[in-house]
């Protein structure tokens, strides 16, 4: 039994504290609403992110974020990614011990292009930190809730961290994989938001399966590319944390990204898409890092490319969904390498 | 304008030919109906296989195959895998000169574990082949006889072929890679259809998306590892030809195979199951070769062999993919490689 705490009590983080507290784990899960905190204690239940789930009575939670950083060996980042560097910032007050830092996040900060855990590694003394876990993978929460089978990756520079994290998580229902490679599995997480945002417009024109079949398997080659240059491993693209989540992601209804790009393809404006969405599209932020990162490696990412001048030149849907499908390629083999 | 013979009236051959129309070529489509043929030239309609559609004026049917050799410079095969090897024998009969020969059939002959184009060159005499181009990709037939932007890919070992056939098929709506890797093409065409199976069993048993993109995710590094070791290029599996007809194949509930282990996940036993289908399950025997395939060449493949047993060897499905998802496996790029 291990002493872990969940940092952010939204529908993932809830779901991984479950399945925490199911094996047996002295679970605390930190939210930042009193209420929220109290409705886990005393009713077993956090009916805005997990609604008809029934908790587990061993996990507990807290509004006290001196109470979360004491308690856990463990301590899972589950808050959401623009919230990280402020949430690492003021728990480090408070940890005056090494603990295992695990992260759930996914998303790349625009301008300074920093991925979730160099983010962390920047915001917490490393005095403090044993090893820092990325957890990744194609898991929508509802289902997890359920025990529905889900699949999915701890990666660690050191090897053994992660086999720590797969050994906590791993049951019936809840298979975990390790893998070496933090920045292929970092930025695929990241950037099948930017992909799943074009799925959602060519969702939104109608244009079909056969499309965005084509764009999703484009995507992946684009994001593999510019991961490879960043240093990642080929495989890991082609793994969970790559092609899996990016399928996941592109073909769920459930998918916030998909749905902005969705509505965008049917003709609103960003700034309605975003009104009307009323949480954060971590895609649109993410495209604009994803650029960024395309200029600085000179890498060509024609689909991010489109996306950015969607999103930030009023670019029109339309127009740049059918230079995507036009661009005059003679070999396939040409984008994929 | 070139004059070109499809043969086959169901609705990929339908689609094809109503490209190759629209494009100006002097298309000739063959059928086996004599009824169907007619209702082509008198009413320009194919209700059965493209229903609500009207075809265009200058696409001509026939039912008679002389006819149908006489007329192409390319012919292109677009008859079930099942009939390949008996058209081809058929129409050798009539051909006297060279011809460019394409299929978009996607399969591999359990036993002789042949794939298409070989069964092809076995068939028909080498005096009256140009070359073989297969074109493959994700396509619904259904949405491209509605223009909506599909991208396929044309491949041959002689690359000028495959040109030859780009140019002919390419349009604003419909675009054409090349590719000279026909082994990776034709495997990952048929291979799919096994993955698919797998996922409509997962899908069967309400495992949710999960667990489906976990299935897919592995079901193509099986695919790739079989592939490569075969001598397929790994980025044709990362491909449209793979990647990209895996997922449409997956993720549509149009898709035949998917439809198959759907059925067989909800407690169907395989005769009642092909029985309600009333036609070719393709998935089916592409399980029974790619399996003889993974012994031949002593290549690791969990899916297909945990599908074998479910339909060869009355395994449980439930069984079988709980087995794969409880693989003890510590680290993911083990599986990948």
């Amino acid at each position: 039994m291990k002493k872990v705490t969940v940092l952010g009590a939204g529908s993932w983080g809830t779901a991984l504290a479950m399945v925490l507290a199911e094996n047996g784990h002295d679970t605390l899960i930190w939210s930042h609403r009193h209420e929220q905190a109290k409705e886990i204690n005393e009713q077993h239940t956090n009916e805005k992110y997990v609604p008809n789930i029934q908790l587990p009575e061993n996990l507990r939670a807290t509004s006290d974020l001196k109470e979360a950083a004491e308690h856990g060996d463990i301590i899972i980042f589950a808050v959401p990614t623009k919230a990280i560097r402020e949430v690492a910032e003021n728990i480090m007050n408070y940890l005056n011990r090494k603990v295992l830092i695990v992260h759930v996040s996914k998303g790349i900060e625009p301008d300074s292009l920093k991925r979730i855990s160099e983010i962390l590694e920047e915001s917490i003394s490393p005095h403090v930190i044993e090893d820092i876990v990325v957890l990744s993978g194609p898991s929508h929460a509802e289902e997890v809730v359920l025990h529905h089978p889900t699949t999915i990756t701890a990666a660690c520079t050191n090897l053994r961290s992660a086999e720590k994290i797969q050994d906590l998580f791993m049951n019936q229902y809840f298979r975990v994989y390790t893998n070496t490679d933090v920045i292929g599995v970092e930025l695929g997480g990241a950037l099948k938001n930017v992909i799943a945002l074009a799925a959602g417009i060519s969702d939104g024109l109608n244009y079909g399966d056969n499309a965005k079949a084509a764009l999703i398997t484009r995507g992946l080659a684009e994001i593999a590319r510019l991961g490879v240059r960043m240093g990642g491993n080929p495989f890991t693209f082609a793994g969970l944390t790559g092609m899996g989540d990016l399928i996941v992601t592109c073909t769920s209804v459930h998918s916030r990204n998909w749905k902005a790009g969705n509505m965008l393809g049917k003709g609103m404006k960003l700034a309605e898409v975003l009104e009307s969405m009323g949480m954060v599209v971590e895609g649109v932020r993410t495209t604009k890092a994803a650029y960024q990162l395309a200029k600085k490696y000179d890498v060509p990412m024609p689909i991010t490319t489109a996306l950015f001048e969607v999103l930030f030149n009023e670019k029109e849907p339309k127009d740049a969904v059918d230079e995507l499908m036009n661009r005059l390629k003679k070999r396939e083999i040409d984008y994929l390498q």
